[in-house]
């Protein structure tokens, strides 16, 4: 199966002083196609139901990555989401994030879009690969921020990553 | 002419101790707006062409924001901007931000998904005016930081949102 | 009795493509020397405690920012924070973030200096008027997100800054 | 040679819906101990001096964090930053977040007060460690974005850290 795949601009805000992305800003971009998949897979309230109310959390064991090629401001990224490993009560995602082709007027991608727009194919000629990581998520019951068996519905949707 | 619109959800990190979203944030929601804006009228490139070819900026003058309800993570918001003031070197916006109703999985809005989806009207029932505001800009020369008068193809775009 | 004044550098990230400040950035600028107001008086856990434990609150109600002079890179900021008006439920703010002149090395200034060093006059010669604005903070009972009476030591404080 | 510290808040708006600090702000924390290391010993113009002048920049190659305990708004943190490996071409540095032991009022620790304040012996009983990790960057000449020696200052500076 394919990674789930989110498309988004570079924000005019996300630079630093050196004209690029500020490097801390990509595990945001991670987190960002996290929420998407979320959205995309479950509705726009699934991911704060999930905290909210049957309590469960992935907060952050570690999280690396490895910077290829720069992005900047008027760059589109594709971020492509992955499972990497799924343990008892942990969960290894893996995250590629390329600079995307650009788009004519009308026609610019966006969160949500991937459903829509046909993309490119991940890693075809004409993307550029900028950044790629991974994170490691504890599964905890918020209650009492301590580590909780993975519930079945999210081992499901999680597998569908693989 | 209705305002252009851009729908985007509220992210996990968006929030502030309090649970709500921090305020100087709208802002940030104010200028993803005008981003949106030139991406779709214009392409993805074009308001970093403005800036680095053309050497147009538009730094902010004033802003101004009137907080009306929150918005919490799992709310998706309506930025509508419209053109209040287009003055010789300044030009000044409005932006309002609608706590927009949820939808279905595989229907989550987001940047981009106006042109294909149909949103619902502005400020219909559904819809709760989380927070308006004001930005005015000047219109300047980057490479001497000096109001310049706006471009005869910026004042077309704009006039566009009046 | 002089404002609250609070020293700090614009960090590496907090510009935009343009390079310089991205304005709602000035919004962040003006709740950190509110932060800093109670670490000062009251002590480090003093703001979460209102929150938590008090459930006292202070959402925007509106916010208004006037630019001057932008902000870059390398600059170090002096935000003075003073007590415009206190109703029985609102209370305004009015804050001035100054260019601030360089200091020698090991001799940085920062949140907290202030009491240690001593800071040139707010708006002497050397110092520049970056941006000035007001936010009005609604007082809410966090438990109801209803406005309630200002509580009396909180009176008191603010009353300091006049 | 002891690491270098910085001490500082965790801001209102540090944290996630969850409540934790949003835990791609630790390599925002992570580069701030970085800039306020150059602050420190070289002064507050020393680092976009290096960038703007030099022409030399470090962009990130990799990056990497172990989280160990979360952090919550009304923390207060020890940043400690010290030299991992240094490379012809590339530095590693590595970072430590404590949590730092609350303070009374008038006290409260901030950048540039490590200079004038006594602060905890790293790794004391009262402190603990939130995350632990390293960046490692590239040394590069800004006009063409190629590595490059790091010059024989920076060298110097950076030992110091051992």
């Amino acid at each position: 199966m394919p990674p789930f795949r989110h498309l988004m601009p570079v924000r005019f805000a996300d630079v630093d002083h050196a004209g690029i992305v500020y490097y801390p800003r990509f595990f945001h971009y991670f987190h960002t196609a996290f929420e998407e998949f979320f959205r995309e897979r479950l509705g726009s309230r699934s991911y704060v139901a999930l905290l909210d109310e049957e309590r469960i959390g992935f907060p952050a064991v570690s999280a690396h990555c490895d910077y290829k090629a720069p992005l900047r401001f008027g760059d589109t990224m594709a971020i492509d989401m992955s499972l990497e490993r799924m343990g008892e009560r942990s969960i290894t995602f893996r995250y590629r994030v390329y600079r995307y082709p650009e788009r004519e007027p009308g026609r610019a991608p966006g969160p949500g879009s991937a459903a829509t727009d046909a993309p490119a194919e991940a890693g075809t000629a004409a993307e550029v690969l900028a950044a790629e990581g991974t994170t490691t998520c504890a599964v905890v019951d918020l209650e009492v921020f301590r580590p909780t068996p993975i519930p079945a519905h999210l081992r499901q949707l999680f597998t569908a990553l693989t």
